[in-house]
């Protein structure tokens, strides 16, 4: 049994690796803010007798030093994740990651917690030129904020492993699909179609290329990575061994849903600012610890229409994310 | 005649950069908070006409941003550059470089100002598989926290190109030797020999393979390559085609003060946490441009020696860096 602490513990990736931590026989400690964690994603995990929630702020370094201490690793999962929007907060992904990071590394050198998982991005290889793109490719060139933000956290972590010993495991996740998805493309697409099953707008001209992951399969990457890793810092790309357009994610969920919208293209390559067109990440390195994905991407992005049908409270909340 | 702002324009680099664009008629504000940087560095500069110093810190955003606003151009400079301390103080890289240098990114897009040169690291490397190391090389793992700030400033400047227009110059810097040097190895190595002739206490084996470049080259390569950057980012790797021992240095040093001091060595690969045993830059980049260094390495610290035995008051002062 070992004593795991999982930040952003509420969130949707965070509070499925803690149901499944608790399932395992561990002792699991959520710290979340509920700037975006939800109450409900840690209801099975409060049932649970090795399971304690503290809400705070990973801004608050001395909570989360207090909050870690005792514990044999940390799942740092705590993040801005609103892609799109940091060209609006040019500050957010700073401090929410960047500085956020920071305080966890902090936290746990003055505690003396030395393992590390760490949720980064395939977005920290900007526009690649290699498909699918492995750990190793070209130094790249960030396009968004976010992104700089993930990279700047993983370059601390790698400096903390070499300064003080940590042991890493940095997880470059392509986007992740499942129960307990609350935000992303199927949810905006939902969004849309439950308002107005005739009509949709896509971002984009809707021939991005994308590569998902389902929840579960995500997990099962990142235990299988914290068994094997042996380095320092042990970097692994997390993604399905395809990709597929958002066209075609739209046609899935059009399927699901059985509504013909009339399409509407907000045009251009690119979602967003600093969208990546096309995102495939090459998984041969956590593949050849014995890991592959089970569910294929519109099965993924069934099970979340699925998911999201069901949970319709999602979207009846009108919440306001602020930060003290 | 443009409007340039430097930042840490008082420090080794920044004060030479100034009065080399004073020089060419610019209109120059040097922006240091004197932490390191030396009012002996700007005497010239402040009998010229064309010149301003504003004494501030990177960090007052509200100062910094009533600063820059009006320039044409911004040489954010200002860093902490104590590479080897970092471990010694964990969140100084994360204020002074990457905090600071989102303060200065927003206080030009605030005022409107789109144009940066910065100076980066070729720490950023870690410790690359190939030498010498070009640009493109393979995607690096950070060995020291220094290294890994500078890499989330270089994330965050591409971010704000993508973002907001910038266009931006990034420099990966070797060490850079010459007039107004006051810290690194040739420094320590002068002082301990001024103190005691017949002794030297050497940090790592004397075998780390390193690359300087000469100020005034440093420079050169700056103007050149601000010059002709066309795209959003601009990544230049700036450092002699040569690279030396350590102990070649060392020589160098004793050859032109006449000495020979019984050498101590403290051992190990790395002279501290998170020094790179090698460092050798790939330079064609910049030297297509029309670049090329100047000066030998070898010339370089001897007229660092030169300069260092002219300024005895760089040694005599005790000064007590803080931060408010």
């Amino acid at each position: 049994m070992s004593r795991y602490f999982v930040t952003g513990g509420a969130g949707f990736i965070g509070s499925n690796l803690v149901d499944r931590l608790l399932a395992n026989g561990h002792f699991v400690t959520a710290y979340d803010n509920f700037s975006t964690g939800r109450r409900p994603f840690i209801e099975l995990a409060l049932a649970a007798p090795n399971f304690k929630l503290i809400e705070g702020d990973t801004l608050d370094l001395s909570a989360l030093a207090g909050a870690i201490k005792g514990h044999d690793m940390v799942f740092h999962l705590a993040a801005n994740a609103d892609v799109r929007f940091g060209a609006d907060h040019p500050r957010r992904d700073l401090e929410q990651n960047t500085i956020a990071t920071h305080n966890v590394l902090e936290a746990m050198r003055t505690t003396g917690v030395k393992r590390i998982a760490f949720s980064s991005t395939g977005s920290v290889y900007g526009e690649p030129d290699v498909f699918p793109t492995p750990e190793g490719c070209s130094f790249p060139v960030q396009t968004s904020l976010y992104a700089a933000s993930k990279l700047a956290c993983e370059g601390m972590i790698s400096a903390y492993s070499a300064a003080f010993g940590f042991r890493a495991v940095i997880f470059r996740f392509v986007s992740i699909l499942g129960e307990r998805y609350s935000h992303g493309h199927v949810f905006d697409f939902y969004r849309q179609l439950s308002a107005d099953p005739t009509q949709i707008h896509v971002l984009g001209d809707g021939l991005q290329r994308k590569s998902y992951l389902y929840v579960q399969d995500c997990i099962d990457g990142i235990l299988t990575a914290i068994d094997c890793a042996e380095q320092p810092v042990n970097l692994f790309n997390l993604g399905a061994e395809e990709y597929c357009k958002v066209n075609d994610s739209l046609d899935w969920i059009c399927a699901k849903l059985g509504v013909d919208p009339k399409r509407h293209y907000a045009g251009g390559s690119r979602g967003w600012i600093g969208d990546s067109p096309f995102i495939f990440l090459d998984t041969a390195r956590i593949r050849a610890l014995g890991w592959r994905a089970k569910l294929s991407i519109r099965k993924g992005v069934e099970r979340t229409v699925d998911y999201l049908r069901k949970n319709a409270w999602l979207f009846s909340e009108h919440r306001i994310v602020q930060r003290s």
